[in-house]
């Protein structure tokens, strides 16, 4: 049996009651070793295989294995497993075994909580990163979901390897989007060393926005109060 | 002091500890009937105000008016509270109030853990009801998403008043996706009468999708195994 679970954004008060539940029942846990720290309470009596990044095929080859021995194994991811996490891949490499697939709070709603209430309308997520897609592809949902209206979510914005997508990625959306456009930037969403800000497309700072940020990007009803960021419903417009 | 607490897709075990203690520390619970139900348990001591669809204004409004005597007031929404859900009201109707945002697993993704790993790219969500919105804008954003090759969560897919609105996404789709794409309708879920149906674009029967199911529209990449809707990330081209 494998497991396949989100453990949500960061703190184990964000995890799912299943979530800890299925962690709990499990003989052995293998993890990206940033998101096994995050949950190393949960972790003193069970067998834990850890590795770093850009190793998941590994990761999950080692869980299938192990279930055929008769363990139940739970690979955890951060936010969702769902949500460019490790379901996919677990479910494409697996043969016969039975996967349970456990849903979290996955890192967009996360950030968007601490924002306001940007998510309230339409949205896209987007990864900028081209490790395993096409730039033009990526370039082309950004402009499509920018002409759309959509509110836009974008996952790994920039990294040292890919200093300018994000300013690229925005230079495609200020064709369709005004300047004035709300922007929230959420880095380590939920974690202890927490950062947020809030600014506007055209005064957004690249530099201030990492791997480990999200980045989301309003409609044409965003707008911010208090610090905070809000897409309209519409119910003004109706009632 | 107002919280905005999503609940999660259904059953107790999907909300999270957060949002278990934000509503064990409230005065008053406030939210749409069919929610309250469905964490009735965790009321039995509470003062709850429930009121039905449509009355979403009335329901902030009492909201922000108790909180002005007081008492911790927490707001109810099923999934995440941020996702086409009640925070903005609150945002927008507060004045001086504290307003909390607590994040739950948001319907889609419950949705996707259900039918395997379909959100493993980059994907939208767009909602086709046209209370709040107009039509021509949603049909619109289906096209463009669909040219995107986005995977496409629908939300409120279909209802009794607008019976033919997912039928006519479905032909605008069909002009960028393939009639063989997987489709998956998951209804109620994470609930007791959870139903859930794979598909393909070409074989969807509309007439079984109402206003309690989530439709997950693939993308190029998206393939059906043992009955379980997987997206590919892309490892296959890279590694």
């Amino acid at each position: 049996m494998i497991n396949v679970v989100g453990i949500g954004p960061g703190s184990q008060e964000t995890m799912t009651y299943k979530a800890m539940e299925t962690i709990e029942q499990s003989d052995v846990i293998v993890g990206y070793k940033t998101y096994i720290n995050l949950i190393e309470d949960l972790l003193k009596e069970k067998e834990v295989i850890s590795n770093g990044m850009k190793q998941e095929i590994d990761r999950v080859k080692k869980a299938i294995e192990i279930s055929k021995t008769g363990k139940t194994v739970s690979v955890i991811s951060s936010g969702d497993a769902g949500v460019y996490g490790m379901a996919g891949l677990i479910l494409e490499l697996s043969e016969d075994e039975e996967v349970r697939i456990v849903s979290g709070v996955t890192a967009s709603t996360a950030a968007a909580a601490v924002l306001g209430a940007p998510l309230m309308h339409d949205f896209c997520h987007i990864s900028l990163s081209d490790l395993l897609t096409p730039l033009d592809l990526i370039y082309k949902r950004v402009a499509l979901a920018a002409e759309g209206d959509f509110v836009i979510c974008i996952y790994n914005p920039r990294s040292k390897g890919r200093p300018d997508y994000l300013k690229n990625a925005f230079e495609i959306m200020s064709k369709y989007k005004s300047n004035s456009t709300p922007v929230g930037i959420v880095k380590n969403a939920c974690r202890e060393n927490q950062e947020v800000q809030i600014c506007t497309m055209d005064t957004i700072d690249y530099e201030t926005v990492d791997m480990l940020s999200i980045v989301i990007v309003g409609n044409s009803s965003t707008y911010i109060k208090n610090n905070k960021i809000i897409t309209k419903r519409g119910y003004e417009a109706k009632y």
